[in-house]
């Protein structure tokens, strides 16, 4: 039985991990047979936004703890991650990829990556393990290898933003995903284009399904 | 096309909406060609759980705000529904079924139930439109309606309070569903047994399912 770890970034489209989106990874790792551990630093949230008017709230909450609530309470900090341990590594996406994995969305190609998942990605790709990300942590990717290929569907500011990371841009459609045999890099545009929940489904599906290939 | 109302309860399994189970039944909705609004109460959290340590934090949140985390922003006050503008009505579970939505995780079979839930379910009845209810949310059925039958899964202590409130209590296993014709009720255990996400998967996608039959 294969192993995933599955990193989030907190709990909620607009400040954390997108909550269908890391619901459907679960699912599609369960599906293809498969068993997974959840993780997240364990570090503020960049900021807190009100999900209804998409204005920020006057508070604070940590990544770890919000994540918490994805994993039903088993989630363990990302600094306890040891890629000696799972067979592949997925990150669903959500705005917490660009604001608290990263800072991509303030900085753009110019971002700095958190260090605990910089060393998760760097780890994986030294042992050739796959690695998966949805929506818009496709980017957090290309930041850390930079000559890697990569889709986060169809948006020209953010495909010309991985390019000036040194990466490559493939755009695709709903439930496709890019394949990088020689960085086994595995993306999906998921919410990133405007999807329904049954998008969602399929993109996880296959993209965890495209992971399994090489496992 | 038929119109699903979901209700949710906050975003979290131990303060509010168990976030598979919601996610499942947005799926399970649109898996059967249907479609969703998604409506909560707004109203102030019974109170605010880490997921992680179990302990109860400084700081209050709001039911509806919260919920629109997992509707990605979608969400209407629960105040607004109408019965008329919809063919079923539909609550995932997690603990805000009994701690938001209702008294039930305090006062048992004694509980109160929330003046806007209580009036969802009787208008839905009313019309004679299925009512779905998944995991603990049953018990929020059975104390508006009183006789009717229903599943929790197999907890003795819930099912002899949900005999107290003069309902029913029908023993079941993953992904079975408890259909009360006469009441229109449909319900199934979730998270209520020991169950992994592929297991809510099919409760969720089951119970919709069979509310589908009668649309």
């Amino acid at each position: 039985m294969k192993k995933f770890a599955v990193v989030l970034s907190g709990n909620g489209v607009f400040d954390g991990s997108e909550i269908h989106e890391a619901t459907m990874t679960l699912l599609a790792i369960t599906q293809h047979g498969s068993i997974y551990d959840i993780f997240a630093p364990d570090v503020e949230q960049y900021h807190v936004i009100n999900h209804i008017t998409g204005e920020e709230m006057p508070e604070t909450r940590n990544v770890l703890v919000e994540s918490a609530r994805i994993a039903r309470g088993n989630i363990r900090p990302l600094s306890e991650f040891n890629a000696a341990g799972f067979d592949a590594l997925i990150f669903p996406g959500g705005f917490g990829a660009a604001k608290n994995l990263s800072t991509f969305a303030f900085d753009g190609p110019d971002c700095t990556v958190n260090e605990e998942v910089r060393k998760a990605v760097l780890d994986m790709r030294e042992a050739s393990k796959p690695i998966g990300a949805l929506c818009i942590s496709p980017v957090v990717i290309a930041k850390i290898l930079g000559d890697v290929q990569v889709t986060i569907g169809q948006d020209p500011g953010t495909a010309e933003a991985i390019e000036k990371m040194g990466g490559t841009h493939k755009t695709t459609n709903h439930g496709e995903v890019t394949v990088d045999e020689a960085n086994m890099v595995f993306t999906t545009p998921c919410y990133m284009l405007d999807a329904n929940i049954l998008q969602i489904y399929n993109g996880a599906y296959n993209v965890v399904g495209e992971m399994m290939k090489y496992l």
